[in-house]
């Protein structure tokens, strides 16, 4: 397998773009990182969408977003998988590349999500968890989050304050990011006090609805020098899965597949969870985020809380975590999330984040999840 | 790149199977593939599907389907390219092998469409069109193939009748397969006087809703004598693309990305259309397989019709076309059709198709396309 490194990233502002449309958001985003890589060739892209079907009555959309952005005639692959797809189209293109099946490939994500009204919007993303076992039964996905949140404040003995912060802690960091849906700060009053959703969250732990798309090229370490002064080197990729069905797992306050993939990431790049600078995690509820946080390897179970507390995840802290805003507050355009994910790491490690920078970020890491960890990639950047 | 097999094969009978859900009809094909061959360690999972969203409210189905198949923890993709779902699933699971990141993979494709109305399963393949150029302006998939058919009529001074003669000849195939949704025979009577849906067509020019899932195994070649007696080998993959919205190409009478696959899957194969035993072929509307037919570079353009009318289409023939009865008798379960393709080549060559068995095949090949050939995949096997 060949070493892989990213050459070029492109992302639109997350929002309720209603002028904009799933091709025009997709196309941007792809001519974004293919004038940032130089223009290399391309000889294929992977397509991370989640749902034009339901959002937009749209499928067959690889052969529609190639034609669109220019690239009709390539390969073109379109991968869904939930809240996960753009973490996996990075996936497949990056093996496409590491085996030497193609050298230059574009991997964009993309949602349309406000084409459509909010509460038809929550009912698609509930089309992620299981329709027979879960959804069908009323069991969302912030009810699962809501039921193991309740489970952890219980066994922690962790009050809704530290979630609360992890939020403010998102907003702070939006506000410094041109392309974040909310760029702006929030009170940690306001967070506490936001209207209840699924009890114990409330709307302040809600990753918002959005349009975004994003976009990354990709090709051998070899050649990156070629295309740009900063390649940053993809060292690990990890993919992890567990039960589908929530409640048929072992452990409800652990993501089997987020330490599965991480443990894979890790043990190919060859470094452990302290020597990660920056990392860009699922915080779809502040909830997701403090699992993901232990489940990565950074604390004990039960300890993201007291990270937070002590104001360690800041962009000068001992572990920057989503200095992007996460999916809080840079928004969540879903099958876009992976691949906005992997933009902010790679403009971090270029040193190119602007006011927003952690600095001196040498290593990252990314963690997107589909459902509530069903399925889980992490991929470890180096520059 | 290594040399790839084919070393299991596993489908469900087509048909309105109310019975059976999208995972039980996926893990029957899975489990059929595997104990087929041997029950290989599998590496990988590649899903070919359109549309579980619309159809099923289900999203997420690569980790969902692989879990409820026994095949937890492995990368498990989904992959959505409208009505060539199941090729392009082929295709990304060939590539995998014959690059060298997977030696043992399974490419399953699944559509459970009976879920919804004839009607909102209508609405829902157009889906695959274009739908700000196209659908939303009330031009179905069925209207591009009835124009197109008109001005083949036009064109090439043929009557309805060799198109009906073609439907009578899928049944007369499907009559012999056990796996057909409609294993029966029509007259030519029946063909030319069914009820007209969008005219030129008429009801016996269409392939029929329906479930179904169907699986493969693949391996490098090397590999493959230890699993099986009779491996058949995947000697050419070729991938096409055309414009998008159907009124932007230059040629409304044959189908670019269909041309490029083939040309594409010829090369690396090394052999000419007229080595070819036998195909099976993307017959949506019979006019889809006449340009198909045409455009794999079996006859001049205009002259499918005369191959059919003399009777050289047949299992006899010189060119079997669809011994499976095609997509109009074998069925069509949108995401699995490329996948039953591929499965009815392999029992050809391997002599395993009864009743239905064309005489001394040793060479076959599949075509898939999505949408009215916005892209298309051809694979070429020899035995």
């Amino acid at each position: 397998m060949r070493e892989v490194a990213v050459i070029g990233v492109g992302l639109t502002k997350v929002g309720h773009l209603f002028s904009e449309s799933l091709r025009s958001l997709f196309s941007r985003a792809i001519r974004g990182a293919l004038e940032d890589a130089g223009n290399p060739k391309i000889e294929a892209l992977y397509v991370g969408n989640m749902s034009a079907g339901q959002f937009n009555n749209q499928e067959n959309i690889a052969a529609l977003l190639s034609d669109f952005a220019g690239l009709n005639g390539i390969p073109a692959t379109r991968i869904e998988e939930g809240c996960g797809s753009g973490a996996a189209a990075i996936y497949n293109g990056y093996k496409a590349v590491a085996s030497g099946v193609h050298d230059f490939v574009v991997v964009g994500g993309v949602e349309k999500m406000m084409d459509t009204t909010a509460n038809d919007a929550t009912s698609i993303i509930s089309t992620v968890t299981d329709q027979e076992y879960e959804a069908f039964l009323g069991l969302s996905l912030v009810g699962i989050n809501a039921m193991v949140m309740r489970l952890y404040m219980n066994t922690f003995n962790v009050d809704r304050e530290p979630f609360a912060k992890f939020s403010v802690q998102m907003h702070e960091n939006a506000s410094k990011n041109p392309y974040a849906q909310f760029p702006f700060k929030i009170s940690l009053d306001k967070a506490m006090n936001s209207n209840p959703v699924a009890d114990p969250i409330h709307l302040m732990d809600c990753a918002p609805l959005g349009d975004g798309a994003a976009a990354l090229v990709l090709c051998p370490k070899e050649y990156a020098k070629d295309f740009t002064s900063k390649p940053v080197e993809i060292i690990g990729a990890g993919h992890g899965m567990d039960n589908f069905i929530f409640h048929t797992r072992d452990d409800f306050l652990s993501l089997k597949a987020i330490r599965d993939a991480a443990r894979e990431a890790y043990r190919m790049a060859g470094i452990t969870p302290d020597e990660v600078d920056v990392v860009e995690l699922h915080d779809a509820f502040s909830i997701t985020a403090f699992l993901s946080i232990e489940d990565l390897g950074f604390v004990e179970k039960g300890a993201a809380g007291q990270l937070v507390d002590e104001g360690l995840i800041g962009l000068d802290g001992t572990l920057s975590v989503n200095p992007s805003g996460g999916l809080k507050a840079r928004g969540h355009p879903i099958g876009a999330t992976g691949v906005y994910q992997m933009a902010e790491i790679v403009l971090q490690l270029r040193g190119e984040a602007g006011a927003r920078q952690v600095p001196g970020a040498e290593i990252g890491l990314t963690n997107n999840i589909s459902g509530f960890g069903a399925s889980s990639y992490v991929h470890i950047l180096r520059v």
